[in-house]
Parts: C-alpha cells; sequence; structure tokens
C-alpha cells in the first residue's frame, strides 16, 4: 500500500486519470526513496545534448546503453530518463527493472544559437511500446520561438494524459531573451518552474538557482517583500513555493559534472528547501562506477534524513 | 533486477514489445509471489456473472467494491482482475497499489442459453486510463457462435499489444457443442488451453479437470498414447504441456466455493504439475475476510514450496 | 461549496475526470434537493416509448415540450431527461435553467416483441451542443440480445467520459429470459442494478421491487442467508447494497400512473431504504400541473427529510 | 539471381506488386528445394484444428512450439505455416531463419457442425509485425454460408495485397452441400483450386483427390471429355489444370498421417502431374524427429528429380 | 540458422518487432557476406543528389537503373539502395534477387545551399508495395533547421517500425554550423553517429572522418582524455564506440570516387576498427563494371578476413 506520503502527493493530481496516477505512483514507490516522496532520476540524454565523447569519455563504460539503465537499477534510482535509442536499446532486455521515462525531444549542439530549439525524437506511441512510465520534454523560456515549444508539449501532454502517462518538463531558461547569469536566475527559475507547472507538468526539472535577479520587475517585488533568497535552501524554498506551493513535483538538475561535496551540499539545500530531489546526469555517469554508486547511495541517504 | 525465472517466463514472450513484456513483469513482481514465476491472482467478475446475491451474501462485505482490491492488496495478490464498473470504483484511489486487469467482455445469466455469448463491456482506452497492466477477455469455446468471441479477441489482442498491454484469456468451454461433463473434461480443457495460446494469449486461464474425455477421436489417442489423466496433477502437467508445453503462463480457477482442504490440495496439484498458480475468486471473498486471508497466504506458501 | 454529502458522493467517482465529476456535481447542486444528495428528477419520454397520447391525453398540456421543462424548472427537480426532440424543443430557450439529461437510445411499442432492443436516437455531439449534463441510455437485461445493449453502452460511455458527461443507465429487465414477475422480482432488480454500476453508469435507474424472486440459483442464497426483501424499504436497501454498497447513485421509478398516497409512500421506502431518489415521468405530467407542482415538492420534502 | 523456373513463376503474377513477389520469391528460394520451383511447406495448426493431443501425443516434441520451426528449417521446407500463439512464439527467436505464413483464420472441432466456419485469429499488421511472407486462409467450399468466407478473404486479400505479402488459400470442400466422399471428389477438388485461384490466392492448398466425381453435371463432362482421372498422377495433372493451366502455384496436402511409402508415392504422383509440392503436417511432426527428416529429405529428393 | 555473430548483432535490437528484426536478418545473411556481420551496401541516389551526368557519365551504363542492382546482385552486395524512381524501374524484375533498401528523402543540388533539407520523395507504403526491407533517411547535423529532419525521420520510424521495416539513417553532418573541415571531424562524425542511434537507426551510415576536432568544448576532452585520433583506425573505433559502443551496425562511405588502394585501405581501416562495412555507390558505380565487380569482391574478402 502507498504510503501516507505517496497519497499525499498523489492527491495534488486528481484531474488527472488512474492510469497517470499509476505511473507517478510506479515512479514514487521505486528504488531506495520508494514511499518517501522523494526522487533520485538517471537521466542520460547528454550525448545527444552535448556529444559522446564530451558526455561519456569521463567513464568510457557509459557509451554503452546498458551501462546506465544498469546503474540506475543498482543505485536505486526511482527512474532513468533518455532519448528513443537508448531506451530502446534497453527496454526489452530490462523490463519491468525500472520505470523509464522517454524523452520526447532533443537538442544537439551543432548549431551556435542564440535560440534553440529541440525536435521531437520520439511519440507516445513509443512510450507505451516501450513500457515506459512517462514522457520528458524540454521547453526553453526565453528563447524567441518558445511558444512553439509550449505547443508541441501541449499537444504531446494532451496525448500522454489520455494513455495515462506522466509527463515531466525540464524546463530551461536560455535564448535571446535573457542574460547567461539570467539564465539560472531566481526569479527566472520560478518563473519557468511556474510555466512547467502551467503547462500541465506532473513533474518539472528545473536547474539550482542564483541570487541573481535578471528582470527588472521581477526585482522590484523580490526586494519590496523581502523574498529570501540569499541560500541555496532559500532559493530551492521559493522555486517549489513558485510551482504551485509545493503541490507539484520539482526536481533539480545539478548540471556540469562538480566534486562530491557541492553534489551533497545541493542535495541538502534541495531537501532543507522542500525541493523533491535531484535528476543527477553527469555527475553519475561521469564518475567511476563504484564512486558513482556510493554517492548516489549518499544522495538517497541524504534525501532520506539518514544523513545530515 | 527481474529474477531468473522472471527472465526465463519473459523469454517466451519475445515477439512481443518491451511495453508488454513490462506489463507481464509487473505481474510477475507483484505481491508476495513476486520473482517465483507463480501467481495468485483475485478477479471479481461475479457480480456481473452470477448476479450480486449469490456473489456477495456470503460475506456482505463484498458488495463494496473497495473490499476486493483491498484483499488483494493485503493478502498480497500478484493482481486483482474485475469488470469496468469495479475498477473504476478503485482505480484512483488505489493507483499503483496493484497491478489491475480489465474484464474486456462479460456475461450475465439472465438467460437460460446453451450458447452462451459475453458482451465487450469496456476497451483498451479503458485500460489505459485506468493504469492497467493487462486486459482479460473470456472465450467459451464448444459454442456455437465461438468464432464471434475469437474474432472479438483477436481485434481487442491486436489492441492491447501495440499499446503495450498484456492479455489474459479466460478459456471456459461451454455450449452445445460439449456434454455438461465435457465442459471440464481434460481433453477439452487442454484444447481449450491450447486455443487461448494459439489466440495469442499471454496469461491463460481454464478450469480444473476431470478424469472424463470427451470427444471419441481423443479419447483413442489418450488410450493410444497411455496420456495420465488419473489424479489432478496428471491432468495439470497435461494442460501445461497443451499450452506451447509450459511455454505460456496458465493459471487454474476453483470454481465455486468450497471446503479449505480442497482449495489448498488443488493449489497442491497444481504446482507438482507444473502450474503456474491460481485465479481464485468466490474461494476467497466468500469467507469470512481473516479466514480469506489465511487461505491466500497458505495458498502462496504452497505456490513458494514453503509448505508441502 | 458543495456541502459533505455532495463531497462525500463526488468521492466514489474519483477515476472519472473534473468534467464527468462537475456534471455530476451539477446534478446534485440543482434544485430543491440541491446539495443533500437525494434526486426528483423528471424523465418525459414516453412519447416515444408509448404514443402520445397514451402519454399526454390525460394531460393535454404535455404535448407542449416546454410544459416539461418549465414543471421540472418550477418544481424544482434535479433535471430534466427526454429523448432528442424534446431535448432540441427547449435547449435553446431554457439553457442554464436547468440541467438536461439527453436519452440516448429508445424504443417504440409499434411491434409486439418478446425481446425488445432500443434505437440509438441521438449522440455523445448532440449532448454537448445543447448544453446536456448527462446522457441516459435503456438496457433490458433478460432479453436474447442484450449483449449487443451492453456493448452500444460500453462505446457510448466511454466516448461520454472523455467528453465529460455522466451517463444515466436506465436498467430494465425485460425479454425471453424472464417471466413477467421477474421483470421487478428482488433478485433481479438487484441484478440489473449491478449490471449497470459495472457497465459504468454514473447514474442508475430500476424499478421499484417487489418479493418475487425469480432465479433458482438466487432463490436458494436469498433463503440460505435470510436476506430481508419482505418491505420495500428492504428491496430497496437491497438494490442499494448491490450497486456498489451504496457507492452509485440509484435512483428510482415509479411507473404507471398511481395514487397520490402510493407515489409518497415509494419515496419514503426509497428514503429510509438509502436509495437515492425518484424519477417520476407519468406520475408527474400526467396530473395537472398544480397537482403535479404539489406531488413534486411533497416528494422533495420527503427526501430532505422535512417531512416522515 | 532468380532461376529461369522461378522467373516464369514469377512472371504468372505480373498484376502484383514488387513486395509480394518478392515474398513469393523468398518462398520459392529458401531452403532445399531453392530455385526449383518446387515447394515443401511444413504446417502446423492441427493443436488448433483437432486440440492438442491428437496432434501432439504422437511425437510429444511437438507441444513445443519451437519443435516445429526447428524442424522445417532443418529439413530445409521452403516455409512454416502456423496461427498466431505459435508464430508470435518463435517470430523473434528464428527471425531471418525461415519464411513464415501466418495462418489468419482457424476452426476447432468444439461442435459438431455440419457447415464449419473459421474465425480471422489474427490479421495483416500481425503478418507485418512479426515479419511473415505470406498470410494463410481456408475456405471450405460447399458450406451453406461460403460467402461469408470468400468475402472475409476478399478483404484481407486486398490488405495483404497492398502490403506487398502473398496469400496462401487452403481450399477445403466441405458441409452440407457435399457427400463425404465429395469432398475429396475430383470434380470438386478441382472446383476447390478454380474458385481459390479466381478468388486471387497466390499459393492455393488441396488435398488430393479420389476418382469420385460428385456432382452430377459435372459427370456427363467428365464422361463426354473423358477426361482422365484414374491414377493419381492424372487426377493431379487435372487440378493443376483446373488452377489457370498451372500458372498458380498449387501445393497439396496429405491430411492424416499414413505410412512412409504412401506418402512418398503421393509425392511421385505429384510430381508428375505437375505439381508444385507438398504441404506437409502431421506426416512429418507426429513422427519421431530423425525419421521426420530422412522423410521430408526424400520427399525433397523426389521433387527435385534426384530420386524416381 | 542464423551464425552466432547475427544472433549476437540481432540481440541489440531486441525492442524490435520480429519483422524488423527478420528485415535486419536479410541484410545480414545475403550476399557473399552473408552470415558474417559485415556490410557491403551499394547506394545509387546521386542521380537524384549530384545530377545525371555527374553521377553517370564517368560509367554511361549507370544511367540506366537496372545496371546498379545487377552490379550490387553480382557482386554480392547485402544490399541496394536508392530512390523511388531507381526502385520501381527493377523492383518487379528483380524481386527476390537481394535485398532494397528506399530513400525515403533526397536533396538535389539545384540551389547552393549553406542549410540544405531534403524533401521526402517516398513513403512507408512505397517501401512495403516496392518489397523492400528497410528505409533510408538522410539527416544533416549542422543545419540551422535539422530539427525538421529530425521530426520528419522521427514520424516515418515509427512507421516503418510498426510495418517490421529497418531503418537506415544517413548522418551527414553539413550547414552553417560547421565549417567545412568540421563536416568530416571526428568530434563531428562520432556525434552524428550518436544522434542516429539516438533517432532509432538500425544502420547507421557515416563518413569516414579526419583527426580535426570542430568544437572547443570537444576539443578539450578529446586532448585531456588522450582519445586516439590520429589514425583512420582510431576513427573509426571511435564512431563505433559513439554508436552504443559497437552495438548499433554502423557502416562507412567512403564519398567520391578515389583510387582502389584508398578505398582498400579504407575498408581495411573500417574493418580493423571493427566498423560494420561500407556502403559504396560512386567508387563502384563510375568504375567500369569488370573493375567495379573486382573492387567489390575484394572489399568483401577484406571484410571476412580473406585479404589482409
Amino acid at each position: 500500500m502507498a504510503t501516507e506520503r505517496v497519497k499525499e502527493i498523489l492527491s495534488w493530481y486528481r484531474s488527472d486519470n488512474p492510469g497517470t496516477l499509476t505511473n507517478i505512483a510506479r515512479l514514487l514507490n521505486h528504488g531506495k526513496l520508494a514511499g518517501t516522496g522523494k526522487f533520485v532520476i538517471l537521466p542520460v540524454d547528454q550525448g545527444f545534448e552535448h556529444g559522446p565523447a564530451r558526455s561519456f569519455a569521463p567513464n568510457p563504460g557509459g557509451y554503452n546503453p546498458r551501462y546506465h539503465v544498469e546503474l540506475a537499477i543498482e543505485s536505486g534510482c526511482n527512474a532513468y530518463a533518455a532519448p528513443l535509442g537508448f531506451i530502446e536499446a534497453v527496454a526489452a532486455d530490462y523490463a519491468g527493472d525500472i520505470p523509464l521515462i522517454l524523452k520526447l525531444n532533443n537538442h544537439d549542439v551543432l548549431q551556435d544559437e542564440k535560440d534553440p530549439m529541440g525536435a521531437v525524437t520520439s511519440s507516445i506511441e513509443d512510450a507505451l511500446r516501450l513500457g515506459c512510465v512517462a514522457v520528458g520534454y524540454t521547453i526553453y523560456p526565453g528563447t524567441a520561438d518558445r511558444r512553439f515549444l509550449y505547443e508541441q508539449l501541449q499537444a504531446l501532454t494532451l496525448e500522454a494524459k489520455e494513455a495515462g502517462l506522466a509527463v515531466v518538463v525540464w524546463s530551461y531558461p536560455r535564448g535571446s531573451g535573457l542574460s547567461k547569469a539570467g539564465e539560472t536566475g531566481i526569479d527566472v527559475t520560478a518563473y519557468a518552474a511556474q510555466l512547467a507547472a502551467q503547462l500541465g507538468g506532473h513533474l518539472i526539472k528545473v536547474k539550482l538557482s542564483t541570487e541573481h535577479v535578471e528582470q527588472a520587475e521581477a526585482k522590484k517585488v523580490y526586494e519590496k517583500y523581502n523574498i529570501p533568497i540569499s541560500t541555496l535552501t532559500d532559493r530551492v524554498k521559493h522555486v517549489i513555493q513558485s510551482a504551485f506551493d509545493g503541490r507539484r513535483i520539482v526536481i533539480f538538475s545539478g548540471g556540469a559534472k562538480s566534486d562530491t561535496e557541492t553534489v551533497l551540499n545541493e542535495a541538502r539545500a534541495i531537501r532543507d528547501g522542500g525541493g523533491f530531489g535531484s535528476i543527477i546526469g553527469r555527475n553519475s555517469f561521469q564518475r567511476p562506477r563504484p564512486e558513482a554508486l556510493e554517492l548516489l547511495g549518499t544522495l538517497m541517504k541524504i534525501y532520506k534524513g539518514e544523513l545530515a
């Protein structure tokens, strides 16, 4: 039976059909964090997004698609997320071993673009035939043509929800509308979380943010109301508040590989700020496997409150 | 990770897509028998098939749809199977708590029919929106118009497999082509299992059979080749052999309520004959809840080999 | 805000989408019984089902379709139910005045049939364009080809639920499988309620039943378990129990016109047995308008407990 | 490159699209008879058509679906034909090892029927997803409702040809229109071959015939024109002539298991009469495997002319 | 029966249906390299891509579409790939003689474009009616609007896989995002292989690469991790690694016509680096036929290891 916390989280999504609730529950009930309402998800789309060598050369086992799903299973992640090719490469052989999230769109870096736009690279039919519990889609708030992304997400979300799937929205501010600092500014990150929630995402993935406030109108408000944003924990709290006051699952990505202590401290801030967990790609698969397993294990202990 | 036995069973279904494999794995990996390759499933379609009082008066808690799914969850069944109304009554509140099997067709007894035919009462779309892992369909081999049933099953099976669902075929010989004894005759039961397998069912549900051999041509063969059919174990073995030599999951239903010792002895015969388990409705929900939980627990111990 | 009772009733339908919940709520929140969880609904399909003179000659105002909707509005009914023509005749002029239920199938009496089958006379699209909150469909359990009715209902129900409509199932046992007494026998009526619930109906309409028990197998059970069926209140209670233990809305029709005291006593029995109300056609519109208004008002007082 | 004989045979089907030609070529170019224009095909639908024990007890290895496809591959058959379940059980594991023919309809013997009708048990979509080169369908000329069969075949044939598949028609006269002897009468068999050809079958499967002439009008003609029908070779020749004068591939089934010499002599008659080969089920899989391999090898030698 | 190597390769594609596996097996099992897991494929789309004279004047036999398919058959290639017109010109006459790959999109050079985009010139229906085993599609990573290409490929891939076809992705970096040298830079080529694999391609065709590293971020990684890229063999190895660590079939095209020794040395590097073979167009059909046959024969010997 579901824990009280899982039941509480599911109660936020009562407008969804039981199929979608079931798939959200599968994410909540798998792995070492099962039942806690917390998440550690392994996403591996960097091969597409950054290229293979930049992604896998630091730990060449990762060129092999089986490496990642095995890492996610063995470490006890809630789910494994990847583009079509990586999912197809493992879905049959690991059927039932871990919830899968199919990334529906992807973007490469073979153009130097101010306003990047991903391409749809798989479909709801693919998610069903491959046994996925959820689909993922990346929006780039801040780009000139973001409305195409929002509209593409809208159509896919409708279809996914009819089919009983969950929808994970990667909300990554970028583009000509923002300064480089603005991409991770607290106001923009909070805005990104709100957008993803308003677009109907069940799980929302944002980056950790900085103290930077990008938009002038926002700045006035943050100052007027003294919104606390000076610590990472403060900012996580504000982002969670911005995603329906904690009534949507928001998980945070750490981005590029960094040292272990940084990753763990970020997790502490996420936990203490009421965040739902980490989606941790490069920081896990770019480490040697034993180190990755240890790091993921430690992360999970932090989320479970077994470690300060 | 899946156990070796689960992997072996999944290997029989390699022509299916990973979605279907995942849902078969979910059935194999849930409840007290998780990972053993054995099944105890709670089916409750008797309200439709026999009427409410005949089904639920012996234990009136069962009028309430929540009673059954809770019994299935608490006892540790692999799955709960029911028609649309009963599934709708619980799917949202128990999302993720137990694999659900939606019965797609049902038959009432408000006509005295020599050749009964069920009606389709729900759809693949329903199964997806309700978060089910499988759909179920009953065929009546031996009826005059069985070909309509086979064809309806064919269309639904194709659609289910495309959507990544598993298909459970209830194969219950009946109709003007058979004597009353013939309905559970060993030759007819083995034939029913074969038919369900050839029609593409992933899980097959048949009744336990008797020593009776119905068809003259079959009788000659059983005698000529000395096919052992004198004990229940022998007959289970023969039915399993008849369903692709053990390469399809065949589970057995006990039928009307009987005493505990009978039910347990039947389970022993199913186990010893290589059967995959029991689908046990009236014998569980028509008992008082504590007795039902005890019976189901004992059954599971028998299947796990913890009890002789 | 919805009353606690309305919230409780809506909680039984949590697998439905908010559109359907909203439309069930509209039925629960309209008229003099708003918020009580009780229903008095005016249905006028007798022009189709029995012919115009048999239906409207006793009170010729009823030939005019505006008569009925005005009666339903003025008396404070929860809803008005009718076939396509009657709904089209009033939907624009009374838009927003009362919840409308579109009867999707109808049957005339221009053939003397042992096994009647209705025709689909309107559609989900009609229900949407006419602003209806629900669709209605009549099944005849007990007829030889009832499976065609169940399958037609299945397809319409799926479509209605996707469109956020509520589904009302008129479950009227008839046909060659039943004796005349059997049509309203308690076992058969309880079975009819169960069937409608299993088929996914949100509201179920059955006739009041008699002490007659039609089916031999059922009779054994009613006797063995001493199921109380001697009073009308007992029988209402049993029917409510048979529709998911009170977790589906079941309303009762009185049938042909009878004297006021009978109608009121039936309502008392419905109320005391836990029934959800009356769907009362001929007993209202075949009376002169003032009498009808008075009768309906009294009925509502009974259901509100303002009258013994 | 195709042999001259293969090219000649393909030239008879020039109205078909290259996809269908390719799949006919695949049948012609596989196994020990590759390139000869001759066929030995292993069909195993008897589990469905006669029941498992009658089919597989004589050689219990055959309960296992892998047995048959391996026998067909190892013996060098042109193709393996079976219903959905048996094909699904092997298609992934033996992908590319032998051309597969999916039987689209099947008939069981659980009713004693004067006028049997099969059920459609799989589809063109199944044939494509399972990698089959052809679909098979059985008609029963002589039955009362044969037009339903012809019409079902028509629809499936159209769809198969659009998808580039070949169509194999099993044409087995039966039913209330014929005497028992008539089912294999030479006039009826020739008629059955003609019907299958006119219905658009690419490959036609008929039974070997007897000297019996069933129809009075036909009898007059056979006598008037002295059509030679006294030897099996004569009759094969006449059947081949009746299927577009040899411009359609007609293969013969031997039926129930018989002794080796009979089977071989029948093959000689088929060869000498210009037949295209044998479709040999029970006579192969009901023998012990080494005997079956030897028999099939000898048959192939006969068709290749390596043996008298 | 499939060789062990063929079985191993097929095991990488287990999420695909048996139809797709069968067609991949057909590619693996045809021609002189049958069973080795190696490929030499003849592609002739240059008439569309570069114009007829540039393509066929060097060896005018090639203006005739029959020339190419005959060359592919006679030389023992695994397959022949071409646009719709060339395939239609030969599919009927050579049905079954060689696996065909239908190029679904093509691009002409009648515009001087920085960011070329091909047009869809045929369909999955065409592939089926023409008897093709696979479809091919060209993406141009590096172009400004590459996402339209990825999305078109996504839709066609889904449809192809449902129909049991294999998908070949030509991944040719081009466009305003890249320098001329960058188009064949090792980092970009490896990225192109990764993209094609992530997009769900079964076979991937890339160009041989140079030591050039195009992207600054990549350069850092190649240097930091000392990825060996100095020899062609090194680079093939890295590209193979970049396509799921060798678990996707990657074949290499040589590009413009060059001298025989160069072609052979490239093949040696492909072989030694673990590449799966060559797709060799201009270097075969622009040579006189006897030279082309000799060259192709030598290539195949290299891939079989019969030649150093």
